[in-house]
């Protein structure tokens, strides 16, 4: 095969969900079926990542000074949910029942990855904090030993002798849709765990 | 949502087999897990595009004046294996049991779809033909009604009154590894058909 077009397959199957066989799709797709397709793609990447900044105070994404959430009057600033990524924060903007604004974290605790406190958006949220913005913190992040340790983290050191802040964490159980067959053990777990009164 | 990011997307979303998930993920790989993959990616895009060209003899993808395969003098240039396009034509080649050359038709006749035969590249196969290198025409086109008939067109047109050429279509049947109870009744009827003595 042409040495350009291995060097283009390489570098796509390094992007996440990319196998070398979708690899190799989008490449002929790229160079071969549909190469009017290419230069607007090139474009709109460069584009967006001369345009794209970390928004200082919520750590979003954000082409202005501050994220557009953030910024929007009609979200809610004393509500603050804690994320660990920015995809996490569009999943939950996608399902439009959330009215406040976000912290994203970019990662979680991870001490045997080397991720310790000062690699993560910590500080801007202690900032927040202290400023008196805050009334509850709703923290949505992953239910394994990192996500726990991160919110412990967050509990012990930036919300101590804060009583007067509400700390909370999404449920975690069954997928709505899942049935109970299917589940591992571990959803399971925390389905039981976080029963309610019914 | 940021614009910029919304239209690199929508972009990547066109893309065949991503959807808005993956499109969404990969995007925020590229501009925000690790920026520094950017730019080689673009570079080495821009770069094939620039480089590759079809083969005036195969039709296949090449940074040369002929396609690799073809010019490789190991490669048996009396048998041709016709395909539809140059990813099939690379799924033979990683089977790595074909050591003859290829001729590629960029699409199969789909009257429905406008795809008449001065769409496809036959003009150069039929210069092949001609010249008397071609002594073994294998017919690797798919196994619906634009195959049947893009064979049956090669057949009546390229090869009329030519009973020295052997013409060939690749079997049809069942996949290695595929089992009965699963396989549809188009497969059933292919592999019922192309029945063996055994």
């Amino acid at each position: 095969m042409s040495e350009s077009l291995e060097k283009v397959e390489q570098l796509l199957k390094q992007l996440p969900g990319l196998g070398y066989r979708s690899a190799e799709r989008i490449a002929l797709h790229l160079l071969v079926e549909k190469p009017e397709r290419l230069e607007p793609l090139v474009e709109a990447l460069r584009q967006a990542a001369a345009n794209l900044r970390r928004c200082p105070i919520t750590g979003n994404l954000t082409e202005a000074d501050t994220c557009a959430i953030y910024a929007d009057p009609a979200r809610h600033r004393e509500v603050t949910c804690v994320v660990e990524t920015v995809p996490d924060l569009l999943a939950i903007e996608r399902s439009g029942v959330y009215r406040g604004v976000y912290h994203v974290l970019h990662g979680k605790l991870s001490p045997l990855h080397g991720v310790g406190p000062s690699n993560l958006n910590f500080a801007s949220l202690r900032r927040r904090i202290e400023e008196g913005e805050v009334q509850e913190l709703i923290l949505a992040l992953s239910n394994d030993i990192e996500g726990e340790a991160t919110c412990h983290y967050i509990q012990d050191e930036l919300l101590a002798g804060r009583a007067d802040i509400r700390l909370s964490r999404i449920g975690f159980g069954l997928p709505s849709g899942g049935g109970i067959t299917y589940a591992d053990s571990a959803t399971l777990k925390s389905a039981l765990d976080g029963r309610r009164d019914f």
